[in-house]
């Protein structure tokens, strides 16, 4: 049987007259674009053209909603009461869904970002809120959730449409969290080890841990990112080496696990 | 023949801790609702209790996008090139459809706000630009525009649903702008006085002005102002006023103009 | 011997259209005003009509400093790398001078403001690296702490000028830390049992709790909260009880605790 | 007589974690640096560290305020009453003060950014009107000013300390005023011509307009920009030309004009 996983990767973080990342190579590469939705990065513009772009490539939409930060980019840490935080991320996820309908591809799924994602990867109640508010506004969507997390436990339960997320550049511990971005070898700068470990996770249906112990777990999708320097490099090395060992990249279809 | 007239006003304009307005009083009072979405004043919790207590009222709810500032309150004139202008309302429109698909009730008109009210009744181009936008990701939107002026050109010009707007408490010259706020007489403090004068401008179906001439045009609903101190008691007069003239007071139809 | 004790207030929370408070009001009760500097509350105009008031007025300013979250109104609990925290805290009470020295009274104290308030109540070291900052940038600032808190301790460590402060309106533990609010008598909304309290502990120099135990401290100071729809009834009762226990109400000095 | 010419940018324009121009290079070149104050650009960390670097170079600080214009980095022209536009300059002065103060090294100079500079150097009125505030509160600053603009007249009129200023890389009018960007030869790419030009330029003591006319005017200083690709390769070609031609680069020394 063939292997099918899908890349994905961050994008349209630019905002005003301030770049980030280099969509327009990334485009090339991946398979599904997370799109930040003005709140903590992007703005009107950097969204449609994102997503006009990505439309015109045949790579899948994603909205990408996080925290009201934009100095912080997310990243902080921030508490709202779950009406509120259903709020948030409706309406970002409503905006992306105007900008892609303009450009004729439809948003086809979610990602949380930031301290949203890292938040809701332990609170399964409160990924459970966020999605449910998506789902209440676009039913069809696919969840991306963190393979092995609160966030793919709370989208299990809802039963909807989900695709399972390891990452390309991270190391992981032996529960399935990621090492610690302060400990050495906690994020992996070479792009040929970055490849070759995802063909071999890919192949074994499995995160393999720092340890060597192997996760049993679905892999749908692998999160390149984009903003560090070498970013393009990895994204590459990582398509190239799947393609050698006979993955098939596509985009994830959304089966409920 | 009965005549029929909408009340509208523009609401949720509160944003985090500030409150604005009597929200709650005058969703008793007008038959359309204009929803703030966030860009000059409004936020999501804001934007999603303004439209559910709206729905639950059965106001029609629309959406009311400004420009990004939310410090003048969208007062500021900006420029923006026509494709971002068109991305800049289609967001604000994307975000309040998903909150309003959630409260069960979905979008049904547009208004545009402050400077961009303003810049768009001068300016037909730029009018049709932003109902454009708005046309292709909710085709069946009802266009709301000051009667007589550029807006109404653009969106008779497109052909789209379309509802034709005077204002309660505003004199208006003799070319059927409006007079200056900085003159004398510009702004009808009286509540009893602005009710008169609605009854009798829908009544003959012109715009009264200051000096006496009558310009005839279609009127499908009246703004009331929702921030003043004397709002609510406005509101309720021209309410009064109109039902006993025998006007019913229902949501307009749209009908191209 | 004659007692004195000041009053503060925390003011000039507009921000652009929206208002908050009756600031106009209260700077006839209080002897300090506490001012917002723009980040969580605020803005440049809102700034300089405040403190031109509180100039005119012979009433003390304060410059209060808050996190970046302007939605949130400086409530959420944000993370800064401690310079990254200085550098936020100097430049609000630059800001802060530059508006005081155009309205020719000068910035007399520093009183942090909301999730910045707590935080630094139980980090001493995030409450020095504060103060710190700002003594850098004003070396004769009078550091507002919550007596008996971290924040005191930072203070009393850098042998700087002080004013401890207690509150009218909260409740206190036997630890000398406030009631949490979502407990029943947490805050005080009854005018004269705030002033029959206030006038109490001054008279004995301790904080009273809840339970009726004493625990000693020095009090400087009152906060007296600005946005609720009784806060000018309980401030003006605060200060008659005051008045009648023989206690004089006027600007604190700042002596080292 | 040696001649002395000063070498200004526009830097601190980060933001967040977005990234703008390449200040360490810049510094290296220029003798004044004008430090993006928060409003359209920089924060309170990328102030603090731009104002650091440049004291430890020697660099003269200036604060370049702007409008309160995130996205659309202060180039949208605003509407601001007389007291709120010196209030908003104002606020921002004050903050680079306290940055400036920490770093050991005073602000030296002001310099308007974006629209409002463009506003400024049309309307003499507004241009007093903001020096005037910033004086007030620091009434040695040196104002940099557009050297044959309303900036000018406006500076010479309150008798400050004044920097006259042309652009490295723009070409001028008859009448001294920019030749419209949209315009073929606007802007100066290549940077041997820039660094050819500003050589005549100053040692001509004169603006030389695209039609070979002179304007005579004092230059005190010449702005060079860091956004842009070739921005260093421009600023170093033209240090090195007027070096060569035995002009002297120091900081100005701000005599009144």
């Amino acid at each position: 049987m063939t292997q099918t996983v899908d890349l994905n990767a961050d994008m349209g973080e630019s905002f005003g007259s301030w770049k980030m990342g280099d969509d327009t190579a990334l485009l090339d590469i991946v398979t599904s674009a997370n799109v930040a939705c003005g709140f903590h990065a992007g703005d009107w513009d950097v969204m449609a053209t994102t997503i006009k772009m990505a439309a015109e490539k045949g790579v899948g939409i994603g909205a990408h909603p996080g925290f009201p930060d934009l100095h912080g980019f997310g990243r902080q840490r921030m508490k709202f009461a779950q009406g509120s935080l259903q709020n948030l991320v409706r309406y970002q996820v409503g905006a992306a869904q105007a900008m892609s309908l303009a450009a004729g591809s439809p948003v086809r799924h979610l990602k949380l970002h930031g301290a949203l994602a890292n938040m809701t990867s332990e609170d399964e109640a409160m990924a459970r809120a966020c999605y449910e508010a998506v789902l209440d506004v676009a039913p069809d969507i696919i969840v991306m959730v963190l393979a092995g997390t609160a966030q793919q436990r709370a989208a299990s339960a809802l039963g909807c449409k989900v695709a399972c997320e390891i990452f390309a550049d991270r190391a992981y511990n032996d529960d399935a969290t990621l090492v610690d971005r302060a400990l050495p070898g906690a994020v992996i700068h070479d792009p040929e080890a970055a490849g070759r470990r995802m063909a071999e996770m890919v192949r074994e249906g499995a995160i393999i841990t720092e340890s060597g112990k192997r996760i049993e777990t679905r892999i749908d999708t692998i999160c390149l990112h984009g903003d560090t320097p070498t970013a393009v490099r990895i994204a590459s090395e990582v398509r190239r080496a799947l393609s050698e060992s006979g993955v098939t990249l596509a985009k994830f279809e959304g089966a409920p696990v």
